[in-house]
């Protein structure tokens, strides 16, 4: 299959018609979770596994599934190659999409080549990666893991008050599938690094040997709303400094750490919210993340003892939840191997590295060997309308997805 | 008129009536101006001044009068008692509606009681004291000074993007008298302390002989949207965390002031506000005060300064808007030694003192000889349901009231 590619000109055209699907007045791209925007998203992606002769599965948790098998394999377990199509709000197009849309393409590829795999090979498009909406992130891929109950996962209510299983059923997603039906043999995730290592190295091919541990907490500090210019500042309970406080103890701590530890306050909110009034509460989610579970921890500890120091010192009560927590994950050594083997023998150049982001392929990790193949982002900037990846890189990317599916189904 | 007194339980009464309409589901007071829940106070207000015999006279600001005056006196310029019946959200039941149903109360007990006053009377209650819904607060009162112009503060919009103008006339308060057309030959106002001064010291009345200057600001900070997993601290351009730099640094330095200088951030968004992306941009406003003028401006430019620096240290770009600025205002010493007078004639303690809220007072200072009346609040807390005044402190005040306006009005 050395010869083999993919159809470069089909899977460039069905990124740029992915990321035309599902913006807001202001032009944003918001296909988030379970909305209306990620139905057109998930109708269109449909529309084409259909079109490439796959057969479509969708399981309780709203996971949609192109599967390529015929009666000689159909006894075998599948190489299975996906991501997902949600978006945060205001999102580029290449994060996830690429994946899944590199994933059809490969298989398509190889289904039009006359390949006849070992193994069926599927395609698949997890739920709610990105967890704008409903906690916790990486939702669809951790239920098909069973890494929670899809019934816990279903009664998830979202920022705006939403509760998934019904928005599922809304949108027509709400599939018969148990999740975890279709049990892998090994399972590739293509991505966009949205990081800014390979740019700056010149290397096309990431090949990801790990993933960086993840805790979210939401934390709420509670203090007393009081008139803003009759109240001494020494009488007052603030809610909104403390939380002030918070915010730069974390950007100072990360910043100064020698691990790569991150951190990040990307939502709050203050009540009343009045300009002269002294906020009687702060809410603000937290972000933490780092390749070494005792650092994460440590980093954990810091985050409670300042919260503690502020309920004792500042006249507040703090009340911190934990929205998710995800240890760092090691991918497979094996294919990790396969990845560079097929970049070279592509004359890609390749490094091995670690994944700042969380995706699905460290939640189906834990049921199958897994692994992820990283093509690099412009400037690292994702989440973000200027996310970008050249064409070149796109396609070399997927060539490679396509030359280690064509392995992994060939046993 | 030593031995005449206001009908004490009629007072009350009405304070707890008025407190009880414009509430949400919650049972938040919640009568911001020009609101639905604003209007129904301002029905119940009207229908009080009727019952009076007073003659009811509303301006195209909204600003609502009733009038007490007969052919003797109709061409004499009125004494004028008033304050504001808007409120916070999530408020107390004083602050402004008490000195309002006192104005009330007050001229409604001279006029049963037959007093034959040499120039008129007027309760005056002024739209949009707060500020919570349109900028800038004390409105009502600074358009009927001539501050600026009606037609201006009628297109203010709303933080709901609501107009005022067509809210007033939606409510059914948009009225045909120009703002100023009833010009005061002297202006007094009563009002919860709203502080804790009184309280702490044991102080029945409060001769309030200035009012701090007040600064308003809105401040928009602009980083860069990036994956909060992938973006090293080196490499980001984090909006929350420099909003979080001006928050602490406000607090610091204020708390650290020798003067009375009150800094606060009351109202805060993040964009695009999710948990696992940086913060693009942050918007909040600050709350400045200071009963010195000169110091009120170094605590701005302090504010600027700090500003210049994170634009230039952080990779941010910052816009500091000015919403209100009001100098520190001086009270009429005459009326201000009358209030004392008539408060050691009650057998009351009296001080003098300074006002660190605004007050639409010091905007009628503009165009008459004004003064205000402070009564004990509970804790100093203000803007929060919390807020109290004993029962037998409200009368005291209210009395006073009586005692200086049929002073003013004699002669």
């Amino acid at each position: 299959m050395s010869n083999l590619t993919i159809n470069a000109d089909r899977l460039l055209r069905r990124i740029d018609e992915l990321g035309s699907i599902g913006r807001d007045a202001q032009g944003r791209l918001v296909r988030v979770a379970a909305s209306d925007m990620d139905r057109l998203g998930r109708d269109r992606l449909v529309g084409w596994l259909h079109e490439a002769g796959l057969e479509v599965a969708v399981d309780r948790i709203g996971n949609i599934f192109g599967i390529w098998q015929d009666d000689a394999n159909a006894g075998q377990l599948p190489v299975m190659l996906g991501s997902h199509i949600d978006t945060v709000i205001d999102a580029g197009i290449y994060d996830g999409c690429y994946g899944v849309l590199s994933a059809l393409e490969a298989i398509e590829s190889l289904k039009e080549a006359g390949f006849a795999p070992a193994r069926p090979l599927a395609v698949a498009a997890f739920t709610n990666e990105e967890g704008v909406r409903y906690s916790p992130d990486m939702m669809g891929s951790l239920v098909f893991a069973g890494g929670i109950g899809v019934d816990e996962a279903l009664a998830a209510v979202g920022t705006d008050g939403s509760v998934l299983g019904k928005e599922l059923e809304r949108i027509g997603y709400a599939g018969r599938h148990q999740p975890g039906f279709l049990k892998p043999q090994s399972y590739v995730e293509l991505h966009v690094e949205q990081g800014p290592v390979l740019e700056r190295e010149g290397i096309a091919i990431g090949a990801v040997e790990n993933l960086q541990g993840i805790s979210w907490q939401r934390i709420t500090i509670e203090g007393q709303a009081n008139h803003a210019g009759t109240t001494p500042m020494s009488m007052r309970r603030d809610a909104g400094v403390a939380a002030a406080r918070v915010i730069g103890f974390l950007a100072d701590r990360a910043g100064a750490s020698p691990t790569p530890t991150v951190a990040t306050v990307g939502t709050i909110a203050f009540e009343p919210n009045a300009i002269n009034v002294i906020p009687s509460r702060a809410t603000f989610t937290v972000d933490l993340r780092d390749p070494d579970e005792t650092h994460l921890r440590e980093e954990e500890a810091a985050l409670a003892a300042l919260l503690d120091d502020l309920a004792a010192g500042a006249g507040v009560t703090v009340q911190a939840e934990s929205l998710a927590r995800f240890e760092p994950v090691t991918l497979d050594a094996g294919i990790v191997s396969l990845i560079e083997e097929i970049a070279g023998a592509a004359g890609l150049s390749c490094r091995r590295i670690t994944s700042g982001a969380g995706h699905d392929a460290q939640m189906i990790a834990r049921i199958a060997p897994s692994a992820m193949i990283f093509v690099p982002s412009r400037g690292g900037i994702s989440h973000n309308p200027a996310e970008f990846t050249a064409a070149g890189e796109l396609v070399a990317g997927a060539n490679i997805l396509l030359g280690v599916a064509a392995r992994l189904a060939a046993d």
